[in-house]
């Protein structure tokens, strides 16, 4: 059995999401029709994140077996020609006997985009959070500050029947470039919606509605009503994964 | 009368073309139909540029005239609301008395942006052109100087009966930041499709297939057929207008 690591970026707003799903067209289930085309066999993908329908993806890393070995370039060419201009396989090498995009991985990056001004920008309307009301970015640094660490994150994203809500961010950052904010968010991995859950209770504190104190009180609350709402997906990119020495 | 001037970005994509036409959706006919309950009386707009359907604005300028006189900023803030989101206006002023945004200009300029490399880019393919193939920068800069001055460009555009074919090319620059190529030309004024043929000009110097000492030969041919096709319009933008200093 040969094993396939691709690094692919992808623009969500066509998709139902990463993850392969009966009769609709997802990211996963694009790639996976296009391996069984070029492989002539059933391929299973899996990915290092699930991403929502209409969230991006910058460096999603997903990875397959095959019993045929094939040249990665090769397999890279065919399936950006097949796949459609929304996906593009970035990288494609041949993985280590263990490796597996979602299980390996030590730890995923996500950006969140917020325009913050008053008019909107035509071109990143699809890749951005038009927020126009003024945000104080110092108060959102400071609230961000709570949620690093290792926590139980249900205020913050759905917790799947019988696994652990369990989460460790490393670090959660907040830049503003003139009227772009983005804030980038790294953790062990993510429950469901919880970057967006995350990105939409800062935003609260950045007009001021919350106060940052307040943060680890609504981490504590572990209830989903005690947070801010779930930013819109548009805004948000799988940006990168990392994995252990052994596979990179 | 009042006289108003509008700077304008758009996302060409959906318009047929900045200019009005019975029956199309396009940029000039969604602003004036704004204006138009706006200021409940028919406004005529005019433009710095007929940017060509499909083609983008950073920097267009509009200008129009009213019997009633209102707050440019109110007018700005409510022309956003109406005009949907491909559509921002991004400044709003009174002009004074012989503005017009047409015919007061001295020069406009535009830049075409090129991604040059394998893989496509989700995200940049609906404003660049993606050419896979490599391109010879140096030799693209090389031809360019050929057309600067004033000169005949009937071989690269358009030419409106009974009107001038000439035009003033002040200058063309060839800048490459990693993949992204991007021509910017400044001319007091252009023929239809004529950023969009130089472009198509200048990639097939760029490919090897035209030798710059050949851009002569080609400008006074002053025959469309002499000249290389024409660039897709997604990867071109109107980027700003200049005005004499009575004007600014």
């Amino acid at each position: 059995m040969a094993n396939y690591r691709l690094v692919v970026a992808y623009d969500g707003a066509g998709f139902h999401g990463f993850q392969r799903q009966p009769g609709l067209e997802t990211v996963q289930g694009s790639i996976e029709s296009a391996l069984a085309h070029l492989f002539s066999e059933e391929i299973k993908t899996t990915g290092a994140g699930r991403t929502d329908a209409g969230v991006h993806a910058l460096g999603q890393v997903v990875s397959f077996r095959s019993a045929s070995s094939k040249d990665p370039a090769d397999v890279q060419r065919r399936l950006n020609g097949m796949c459609g201009p929304a996906i593009a396989v970035l990288e494609s090498s041949e993985a280590p006997e263990g490796f597996d995009a979602r299980f390996s991985a030590e730890a995923r990056t996500y950006e969140f985009a917020i325009l913050n001004r008053e008019v909107l920008d035509p071109f990143s309307r699809h890749t951005t959070w038009h927020h126009p009301g003024e945000l104080d970015t110092t108060l959102m640094g400071k609230a961000a500050q709570a949620l690093l660490g290792e926590h139980s994150f249900e205020s913050f994203g759905r917790v799947e029947e019988g696994k652990s809500p369990m989460r460790r961010i490393e670090s959660i950052d907040i830049e503003q470039d003139a009227d772009l904010i983005t804030i980038r968010i790294t953790a062990n991995s993510f429950l469901q919606q919880m970057v967006r859950s995350i990105v939409g209770t800062l935003v609260k504190v950045g007009e001021g509605d919350i106060h940052p104190d307040d943060m680890d009180k609504i981490l504590h609350a572990r209830d989903r009503s005690a947070a801010g709402p779930v930013a819109p997906p548009h805004g948000l990119f799988l940006v990168s994964v990392s994995y252990p020495e052994e596979f990179v």
